[in-house]
C-alpha cells in the first residue's frame, strides 16, 4: 500500500488545482450557442430601427456594438433626442448581472429587452406596434416559425430572442483571463500590481466574480456622499425603502477601458478619475499616482475580446408594416 | 482556305455574344478590392459615430446597411434631431452615380463624404473636430500609416477612406442580373413582362446602365408638375440657372424594394404609387393595375446580394479625444 505524506499530498493539490481556482476573479468562457437559429433572429431584433416609433433607433443605438456595447456619451439620446436619465450599462457579459439596469429592476436580459422599447424617453414604441411591425414582415415570420415552432409573433418571444443573441455577447481571452489562466507574462507588472491594490484595498468586496461586479447593489457613496446631478434614487425606484436609496447595482468592470464615461450619471470620463473617485467615497483612501497608474493597467487588462458580428440584413417594409414616426412628437 | 458565308457568320456573332449586350441596364459586377486595409479603415470610419458632434451619428445611421444603405424614413434625423431636408439616398451602388447628393453637387463619393460630418443639420460636427478625434487615437493612427505611409490624419484621407470602402458596396447577382446573364427562369412572367413595358413605355430614358439610374439629371415633373411640401429645387441650387429648378439626379433603381420611401421628399411609401406616379407625371402615360404590378414584380428582381459587413471594433477615445456634446445646442 502507497502511503502520501500531507506535504506531498498538498503539493500534488496545489499543482493540479487550476491556477486561479482562489482568485476573487473567475475566467469569463466563450459563449456556447446551442440554438443558433434563435440567436440569429435576436441579432436581426436587436438591429432593427423599426422597433422604435421613429424608425431610428435600435438596441445597437445605445449598445453600439462597434465601442464596447455602450453609446458612449453620459446618458443616452432618446426618441426626439430626449436626454435619458442613466448612463447606458454596456451590453458585454451583461448576463453575469444578477439582474438588470442599473437600479436591478428587470430580472434579466429577457425582461429588460421589453423596457427600452416602450419607454417614451427611449425608443417611444409600444409593444404593439412592435408586434405589428415585426409580423407584417412575411422573413421574419418564416424565421419566427423556424425557432418556435409556429409564426407567432408576440413579446415573449421577441425579448426571448433578443435575449438569446445578448447571452452570446461575452467578451473572453482578456489578458487578465489569460494571466488568470496561468501565462504570467500576459498582463504587466503594472496590471499585476494593480490587481494586489485593487484586492488589498478592499475594491475585491464590490467587483468580484467573472464579470468583476455586477454579483450585488451597493451604496454609491459608501464612506462620503456622491454628489451628482443625476436625480436616480436608484434600488428605491424599486423596493420603496429610504435605505435603498442610491444603492445600484455594482456595474462590470471588464471592457472598463471601452465603456466610458463611468459611473451611473455619465460624470466621469477617465480611469484614472474614477478610480481615484471610488477609493475615496467607497473606501474612504486615497491612492498615490503611481498606485492609481497600477490601478488603471490592471482594469485595462480586463478588455477581452470583442463579439465578431456580420450585420444582419432585415426584411423589407410592406404596406402592412406601421409606418415610422420620426417627427411626430406624442 | 475555308470560307464563311455571311449567315453562318452572323449566326456565330450572335451565339458568342454575351446575351446582354443589347440590353439597356448592365450587369453589376462584384467588387474588386485591391487595397482591403484601406477597405477596412474606410469602414472603420463609416461606422464610426465620433465623427458627428453628438458621438452618435456615423455614416451608417442614415445609410444603414441592414437596411439597403438608407435610413427608411421620408427624410432624415441629424443632430438634435433636426428633420433633414431631403430622402436619404442608398449607399448601395453609389459609386456608379455621376455625381452624388439629389442634386449632384458633389462630384464623387469622396467629396460626398466630408458633407454630412459637418452639416449642422446632419452630423452637426466640424473638419477640425473630426481631425482631431481621430488623430487622438494611436490605434487609427496606427491605420493611417499603414494605408497611407505616414500617420497624418487629415479630412482628404479620411474621406478617401470613405469612399474607398463604400466602392465595395455594390450589390450583384440580382435575379434580373441573373436573368440578363442567360438564365431565363431568374425572374417570373410577371417580371419580364414588367421589364418589357419599362422599356416599351420609356422609363428606359432615363433609369438605364448598371445602377438602373444616375447616368443623368432630370426634372421632376417633366409632363406634369409634382406637387410636394419639400422646398428643395435640385440642380438649381448648384448652376443657379432657372431651367435647373427640381431638376434632380436620376436615382438608382437598384434595391429599390429596400430603399423606401421614395422620391427626393420619401412622400411615397409603396412601389405601387410611385410608378404610377412616375409614368404619369414623366411620361403622361398610365398603366392597368396588371400592368402596375408587372412594373412591380421586375423592380423587385433588382434586389442583389447586400454586402456581408462584420461591424468594426473601434478603438477605445482617451484623455486627447475631443468629447462629444450630444446634449448641448449651437
Amino acid at each position: 500500500m502507497k502511503t502520501v505524506t500531507l506535504t506531498s499530498l498538498c503539493i500534488s493539490i496545489a499543482l493540479s488545482a487550476p491556477a486561479f481556482a482562489a482568485e476573487p476573479i473567475q475566467v469569463i468562457e466563450p459563449a456556447k450557442i446551442t440554438q443558433p437559429e434563435k440567436v440569429e433572429l435576436g441579432k436581426m431584433l436587436y438591429f432593427e430601427p423599426r422597433l422604435s416609433k421613429s424608425g431610428f433607433i435600435s438596441c445597437n443605438s445605445c449598445h453600439n456594438l462597434s465601442i464596447g456595447g455602450v453609446d458612449a456619451i453620459p446618458t443616452s439620446i432618446g426618441d426626439q433626442w430626449q436626454e435619458g436619465p442613466i448612463n447606458a450599462p454596456t451590453v458585454l457579459n451583461a448576463d453575469y448581472m444578477l439582474a438588470q439596469f442599473w437600479d436591478g429592476r428587470a430580472k434579466d436580459l429577457k425582461e429588460q429587452a421589453g423596457g427600452p422599447i416602450a419607454n417614451p424617453k427611449e425608443m417611444g414604441f409600444t409593444h404593439e406596434l412592435a408586434i405589428d411591425t415585426i409580423a407584417s414582415m412575411p422573413a421574419y415570420r418564416a424565421v419566427f416559425k423556424e425557432v418556435y415552432g409556429d409564426d407567432k409573433v408576440d413579446m415573449d418571444r421577441i425579448t426571448d430572442a433578443i435575449a438569446a443573441f445578448e447571452k452570446t455577447l461575452v467578451t473572453p481571452n482578456s489578458p487578465f483571463d489569460l494571466y488568470l489562466k496561468g501565462d504570467k507574462q500576459a498582463i504587466t507588472a503594472d496590471a499585476k500590481a494593480g490587481y494586489q491594490l485593487f484586492k488589498d484595498r478592499g475594491c475585491i468586496a464590490c467587483h468580484s466574480g467573472p464579470a468583476v461586479g455586477g454579483t450585488m447593489y451597493m451604496k454609491m457613496g459608501l464612506i462620503k456622499p456622491y454628489h451628482t446631478d443625476n436625480p436616480s434614487e436608484g434600488r428605491k425606484a424599486v423596493t420603496g425603502k429610504e435605505a435603498d436609496k442610491f444603492v445600484f447595482k455594482v456595474p462590470t468592470l471588464r471592457n472598463i477601458e471601452l465603456t466610458y464615461p463611468y459611473f451611473h450619471d455619465g460624470s466621469v470620463w477617465t480611469l484614472e478619475e474614477a478610480v481615484n473617485t471610488m477609493i475615496d467615497i467607497q473606501l474612504g483612501q486615497s491612492l498615490t499616482e503611481q498606485e492609481t497608474a497600477q490601478m488603471v493597467s490592471f482594469l485595462k487588462s480586463l478588455t477581452g475580446e470583442q463579439p465578431q458580428i456580420t450585420l444582419p440584413i432585415l426584411p423589407p417594409s410592406n404596406h402592412k408594416t406601421p409606418r415610422p414616426q420620426p417627427f411626430v412628437a406624442d
